[in-house]
């Protein structure tokens, strides 16, 4: 059955202006196997016995099995899922989550990995009693390599506490996400996280040195070298890069962070239509060059409603599409220069209307707030329809006006906007009141769209529990097969994450 | 048993040097099998009826059989490697490869794809009588982004065309070797190649955007997406990433292409120990941030035997070590000043003894000539025993000076050079000619240490034939039963390049 796709929130900086949005419902919501129709799979169930177990291998106070102490893990942040766990571990060590895993596999009882449970498809809570095995205390750096900047941490560590750390010494993480203030890295690695600078600083599998993964059966696989260079054999952490904690726990990341940038610009641009970002963005890929660090953009109806909606200033006036570029670089006059002359040379040839550039940074978060919020302000209109999708970038846009005509009247608000550096754009459908009728008319029909294209049907968010039953729009029956197999040898009783990333068979 | 690693030559642009070096030798190298006393499984023996069978699914001349069109594809490069094929075949699409591997896993017959036929540890050629699988009329370009990017091609096109076509449309392929005028992409992704600027572009399993690959059953698995962020299920490429053609043949590949760089200058230093060059490193990276592509080192004994060898220049007088630095970047005045500022500021610390730094393309490809030579000048001293090792950044360096304690008078010569940058270092041993005396007292010393280090026994040249007995040294016991997993899994009868990567069990 094909459900709808619900309130995917992304790229929130501004965690408070979310919360006000979302203040007015703080009833629990309904339990995952209900609301999606899922059938529990024949696992184990846990008894008394298992987790007096659990309370041998790790201390009293890291099993959690009262109610309250447990629910806040069996939902996910944005409230659209709920599992329901009776017991919630907090491994310290690899050697503990090992010796939970064999002793789960061995008893057939199902496992649901989770970090800092910001994921938005549902992959981090339960579905049904998976024990959740929390990552939560495994939160040390263990080494930095400050000449060739190896890290070399624990999954739970929570990537901006990272980010600080690694900033006092000059470097960066490769990764920044609007959750950076609670997700974890072991999560952000399990998902491949996307995230706002890709365009620059490369996608996980590029910048993760090294991982420390723990199989279904408790094998500890260690592939954590912290070397840039290492053909010694098939590459083995890749395998547990996006794979969602179905082929193994990722207890431990060796990652490469660059050199922190001395100078930051941001951008900000009014341009007539889609064709002319498209061109705008080779000539800042020319322009720009290695300084070029996020291309942005965002239609008029993205703008305009999160600048209403949420009553944030706009620095310029009303136009048909906005491009926020930044640039990342290590020397602020020669950037300035670079920025200032891209920006006349553009205007005058008539790509950019209107623009502004700054290095304040006070000005350069009103610009970035102004992108980063168009996801949460467009909940206060009414239920919205969200995707996160992949296109070769010269149909980027294209299904945004095929939306529109479609859905016509029945939907009050139709917009699009994402990385373009990166071929991935962000739609989201507004509609007064959540309809059969509505969902019924968008899917399939989105994911038959971009399957056209040769696109994804999920550009950075994953699979999760909520898009088992679409992934068949972007792998095909032989790739599935292989997922299939792969799962098969790694976790043959099936009980790391269940319900997620595959699809019924 | 462990043999001594043979003479491997690295980055040889100047082919010529090379084969002036290597002229004195011309006659066939010994059989692979008798060499390295390996002895041949029991796979299908190739029949008359079978090479028909080949001629109906090819066409006839893209099936060979005669013994003088069969050799050059039996010998590597390097000519350490021979193997005894009878047969080479030319396909000329992927349903051709699927087809043929298909009836091979049902015959039983082993297969050997081949590239460009450039690799270092014997990966490409046969060791028995396996088919050899030539992608050489693979080589079609099939598309390219201009804006995003992203070039489509086929698995056999040569590295140095499409570094071609990719640069007159403004964009450089994103990997540089020695070997790039007869490597194909389709090797270079099957080893997951490195090169010269991977400081600066990242490696494969970061640029490659999408691979067709067919399994051993002659399954096609098309994950040929050339999009930047895919979050749909297994990231099943990386499976074909450096798995050296064992896991299936890569018959596309989707890539990215960065920027063509407008403005491109080197700095060659001397520098008085290797702690300095790890200082000199860091404050490149630190003052050079977004424009630096190559920071390369050498000692003394690589660039004067060197220049003394191959009678080449050197533009500075005579150091302990020398800084190979190379910056990319989008602004001639801006690098400049830049790369001067750099100069000036470290003569006065002290980092540098001496430097020079050039934009002028001759000069330039003076300082890259002694530097990318350092590995075939050795060749004329005497034999030489080569490594290339991976290590953490602070034991870069550490182990030329042990093995020259460790071989003392037995050794002419011990040096070592590379890739700071990415942890890689070349050690050259030479010794007035071979002897198991000298093999036994480097191997398995040499890779002891490197493991005591957390290094990598390969850094980039792979594991192929000649040292699949090492790999133990780089991966754990449950890293490689999972290894030997997976093929069990992709190729249950074990034909494709077998005798490769896998140590036997």
């Amino acid at each position: 059955m094909i459900n709808s796709l619900t309130l995917f929130v992304t790229y929130i900086k501004n965690f408070k202006v979310l919360n006000q949005v979302r203040c007015a419902s703080q009833v629990l919501p309904q339990f995952s196997s209900e609301k999606y129709k899922v059938k529990r799979k024949p696992f184990g169930t846990i008894e008394a016995s298992d987790v007096d177990y659990f309370k041998t291998v790790l201390s009293e106070d890291r099993v959690l099995t009262d109610d309250n102490d447990v629910l806040p893990f069996n939902i996910d942040w944005i409230k659209n899922c709920r599992g329901q766990s009776k017991l919630v571990l907090k491994p310290k060590t690899t050697q503990e989550v090992s010796t939970i895993l064999k002793y789960c596999n061995q008893k057939r009882l199902a496992v649901c990995p989770q970090g800092g449970n910001t994921g938005l498809v549902g992959g981090s809570v339960p579905v049904f009693d998976e024990i959740v095995l929390s990552f939560m205390l495994m939160n040390k750096i263990i080494s930095f390599d400050e000449i060739s900047g190896a890290l070399i941490c624990e999954a739970g560590c929570i990537l901006e506490n990272l980010d600080n750390y690694v900033r006092e010494r000059n470097l960066i993480m490769p990764l920044d996400l609007g959750a950076k203030g609670s997700c974890h890295i072991g999560g952000n690695i399990s998902t491949n996280a996307g995230g706002l600078r890709l365009l620059r600083y490369g996608n996980l599998h590029g910048s993760v040195l090294g991982v420390e993964a723990v199989k279904a059966d408790g094998t500890v696989i260690d592939c954590l070298k912290s070397l840039k260079k290492d053909n010694t054999g098939y590459h083995l952490k890749h395998l547990f890069i996006g794979s969602e904690g179905t082929l193994g726990l990722v207890t431990k990341v060796a990652i490469h962070c660059p050199a922190l940038p001395k100078a930051v610009s941001v951008g900000f641009f009014g341009v007539e239509k889609f064709e002319d970002i498209l061109r705008l963005y080779a000539n800042a890929k020319s322009s720009l060059g290695e300084i070029l660090s996020a291309f942005e953009m965002a239609d008029n109806d993205s703008i305009s409603s999160t600048a209403k909606n949420l009553k944030l200033p706009n620095p310029i006036s009303d136009y048909p599409f906005y491009v926020l570029l930044e640039t990342h670089g290590s020397d602020e006059a020669h950037d300035s220069e670079k920025l200032t002359r891209f920006l006349e040379k553009e205007m005058e040839s008539g790509l950019i209307l209107d623009g502004t550039v700054t290095s304040d940074p006070a000005k350069m978060q009103t610009i970035w707030n102004l992108r980063e919020n168009i996801a949460a302000a467009g909940l206060v209109e009414g239920y919205m329809f969200k995707y996160d999708v992949s296109l070769p970038l010269r149909n980027y846009y294209s299904l945004v006006p095929l939306l529109r005509q479609r859905l016509g009247a029945k939907a009050s608000r139709v917009y699009g906007y994402g990385h373009v550096g990166d071929g991935n754009i962000h739609i989201n459908v507004i509609v007064p009141k959540y309809s059969p009728e509505a969902s019924s008319m968008l899917e399939p029909y989105i994911f038959e769209e971009v399957a056209k294209l040769k696109g994804s049907i999920s550009a950075e968010h994953g699979v999760g529990f909520r898009k088992p039953q679409f992934i068949h729009y972007s792998k095909d029956a032989n790739a599935l097969q292989l997922m299939q197999q792969l799962k098969q040898l790694m976790d043959p009783n099936g009980i790391l994450n269940p319900y997620k990333v595959l699809p019924e068979i």
